[in-house]
């Protein structure tokens, strides 16, 4: 079995791991155990060392399954939890750590899932636990080109999904509906999953999470659609504002702000500018225009395995338990407009998937960006 | 605004809170909150006294959403994160409360969203914390009469997503594009959303959790379809295992032996029986048809507001912090052939979403359960 890309990977997050303190790592996240490994999935969990080897838990149904998708030194299968456990037990003896630090997924887990993960029959007494997001996060936060390939597949099957849900808009379909023909569309061409679907319509427009409902549309509302493909293990953001019938006035001028903004952010985009350079252009904009009270939520954010990851905002990074982000590097992929221009009964928001290239931004959710059609 | 039947639902909790030695929640997960208020969301906050006052923190944008749709005594709006926890911090002070526990949900919250939500700058330096699962779990175990009419109408809507997908069912579809077609009808029929879909095929049938993959079908071979839509804030969860052609004589006898078991189970369910009970007579009957080996999974859990939720069988409850299942009380409504029957090369599962009557059950999923068409 190949092992190209993930022994390169874990070879550098052992590099990451010596550098933050860890001895090894124990990941339950299917994203993370993805990256490493070539395979995530859920009830699963994957101990990586410093010295670059990967060892797996998985459900016994699953070994032949995770032995075709996966690389790895070692691999159990266990029937239970209390099973996963001994297994856990037997991989730290397998790798003869009896002390020292491991690695966990300190926002991912539960507080029930960090018992089970440290449980005294599984991890020994002198070993102690260490938040270990920063260092999965750096060591994804620059996508290898393969990946970026990967993503830029997702925004194609996002922007289908995003047609079929814009050519079927009419008043009468409940918000629940439109997102059916989303999906649809995501699933045809090509997406194995998607995370949650956003479609939001007039006065539900101004909410923070505008996920569907059975409120039918009517004649001259705003409608918020926001899709998040996954396809071959990658991700893509879009979303887009449409007004079923004609806008008001109002609801073209600041559709057209946002626009502006977002698209000033996008060109600003190459490898070394800040996050809060471009957070500062949006902002700066939509103030000018008069808006700036009605900004509210995270102007962007990583995509890459997972529609939301690794870089994220000042502000925001925070309470996810990363480092303030760093001036972008190359291959970095952001969403750019995931904040929303909310005036209190409606609100606008247009947001990409965007790569971060030495010459400028490429934009890879490429789907028009108009308020009518 | 008329607060049936949350102030009821209140009530009961702070009885619960008092003989758990709680004096207040302060609830992150949204189908706790949507129990106890009528509105659960991300990003929110609901905090319950034992006295029975709630209130509310949610994103600035979504107050007027929140009003028109939840219970509560308080409501703040707040801009980001740190908002949120000055707005709880104003929350402990509106009750009053310097001392004394709070319940947080242990089994939802990341050691991020905990550090986030006991904040020094938000939680009172005296008031320790203390999981709360186990009262929410007790508060929501048996159904009032509304939740059953409301999960039957998901169960309704499940029916209706299966007889989609076994109906497009044939060789050369892939499992997302299976996915596609239920949920694009679950949607029709009324879901406002879905918990993940699980389509796998072939030698993917043996796996634990069979998401969706571009996995193409191929004639003679098993599929296995899990649904699970939401509608009107609750979810129903159906399984079926449909072979597109012609199933081996292993395949059928494992099938009927499966369901014979399935159906014996849910024939013993009625008010009074032990969860523990009906698990010895789904294992035995799968052993003495000599696939004892085979059985994997917890063979049933509770469905409500989530579709998998207490009460949580033995052996599987310790880990998620719920305590060993009571006699099933009269609406306890549980799902029925959670675990598999996994032979290695492929798998069947039938799973049925069944309301506990004084009487006897009342299966809620009523579609077809055959393995071939």
């Amino acid at each position: 079995m190949t092992c190209h890309p993930y022994s390169e990977r874990i070879a550098r997050c052992g590099g990451l791991m010596k550098a933050a303190g860890l001895d090894v790592l124990l990941l339950a996240k299917p994203a993370n155990m993805a990256y490493l490994t070539g395979d995530g999935r859920l009830c699963a969990y994957a101990m990586i060392t410093k010295e670059g080897k990967a060892a797996m838990g998985v459900p016994a149904t699953d070994v032949e399954d995770v032995k075709r998708l996966a690389c790895f030194d070692h691999l159990a299968g266990f029937e239970d939890e209390v099973g996963m456990i001994h297994s856990i037990a037997r991989h730290f003896k397998h790798f003869h750590i009896q002390a020292g630090t491991v690695g966990l997924e300190y926002t991912f887990l539960t507080h029930a899932m960090m018992d089970m993960l440290t449980h005294p029959h599984g991890k020994p007494e002198a070993v102690v636990t260490k938040d270990c997001t920063p260092v999965l996060s750096e060591l994804r936060i620059a996508k290898e080109d393969g990946e970026i390939e990967r993503i830029r597949a997702a925004a194609g099957v996002a922007v289908a999904g995003m047609a079929a849900a814009v050519e079927a808009l009419k008043p009468g379909l409940t918000e629940s509906q439109v997102a059916a023909e989303a999906e649809y569309a995501l699933r045809q061409a090509g997406a194995d999953e998607f995370w949650r679907t956003y479609v939001c319509s007039g006065p539900r427009t101004n909410i923070a999470h505008g996920l569907p409902t059975q409120r039918r549309i009517r004649e001259g509302e705003l409608v918020m659609i926001d899709l998040h493909p996954i396809v071959n293990g990658y991700s893509a953001d879009i979303c887009r504002t449409v007004c079923v019938g004609r806008p008001t006035t109002a609801q073209e001028a600041a559709y057209d702000l946002y626009l502006k903004a977002q698209q000033a952010t996008i060109a600003r985009i190459k490898t070394g500018v800040g996050m809060t350079d471009l957070e500062d252009t949006l902002h700066g904009i939509i103030r000018e225009g008069g808006h700036g009270d009605h900004l509210f939520g995270p102007t962007m954010h990583g995509v890459g395995i997972e529609f939301e990851e690794a870089p994220l905002p000042p502000g925001h990074a925070f309470f996810h338990g990363e480092k303030a982000p760093p001036p972008l590097a190359t291959n970095v992929v952001i969403a750019v407009g995931n904040c929303g221009l909310y005036t209190g009964p409606w609100g606008v928001r247009v947001e990409d998937t965007v790569a971060v290239k030495p010459e400028g931004p490429q934009i890879l959710t490429d789907y028009v960006r108009q308020l009518t059609f």
